[in-house]
């Protein structure tokens, strides 16, 4: 029954990444504190990098300013 | 007052289906807690397939899977 | 599959009102997009009126306000 | 470390306009509770006017009527 | 930068299970997506049993039931 | 019609600094997108610090290691 959200920037994730998240998300949740698989969900936010911001400034600026 | 969010899987969701749920949602809000209309929000989050998972795995696969 | 929260203030809601939440947000899932109701989940947050805005000033001064 | 999610309707939200929310969403946290600014996220979703309802109709609708 | 929010009943978890799914999300992004873990913020919502429901009813009555 | 979410460690918040927050996020939205004050609506949530992980441990350890 738990619910696990993801929220990471959108930059080419690919499906057997999300696969990934998605079998270790649930796979923790039956390890840790014994949940059940099947009503166990997970849900990934892909969030563009103009919309996420830390330490005050866009991801895409951030991007830029390592290279 | 009350905020209400839903996440569903984005599978073809129709602008009449996303209208009665944000109608019906309102409503339960109104008739069961006498919350006020006007200032009820309703938010729809439709989620890709590959981005949803339960069972610890995608719904992409479960929909290849029952057919 | 569907993921249902409702954020409300924490203002003496009754087991009875949260139980009728949760069977009609369930239902309004089954009846509009026809999911099925065995993974449906909806969680209930109950928000301390200082910790909820709305217009700019906390619930708490708003229901005072009112008096 | 705080997290500020900010959600509001897709219309046309410009570049600069993000940037100033993430901005002043994280100089606010270090204002008034003094937090770290670096570890300060903040993530701005934006959502389509079909899946915002308030008032118990999309705003979609709401914008019509205005007209 | 990624955040990642963990949704459970509240049912005496322990300070021990917190700290392990608090280490295992975080491994689990540095693992499958080489994120930072230095960023990478973990939340836990523990949701009383009144306010969780899964088919239409609360986990509280659920949990009745199973005995 | 915005919706803003703050998250934040539970650590001896004081009401007049909920209220700042609120005042302030309501007029972030109308400074930067015009939005209408009266249906902007704040919510605060305050997380035990048991809950919250930064770095793979969780706060209340590195508040710790900080002494």
């Amino acid at each position: 029954m738990p619910y696990v959200n993801i929220k990471i920037t959108k930059e080419g994730v690919t499906k057997e990444q999300k696969d990934e998240l998605i079998r270790r998300a649930t796979q923790m949740l039956v390890d840790v504190l014994n949940k059940n698989p099947e009503t166990t969900v997970v849900v990934i936010d892909e969030v563009d990098t103009d919309n996420w911001g830390i330490g005050g400034i866009a991801v895409t600026e951030r991007r830029k300013m390592k290279k």
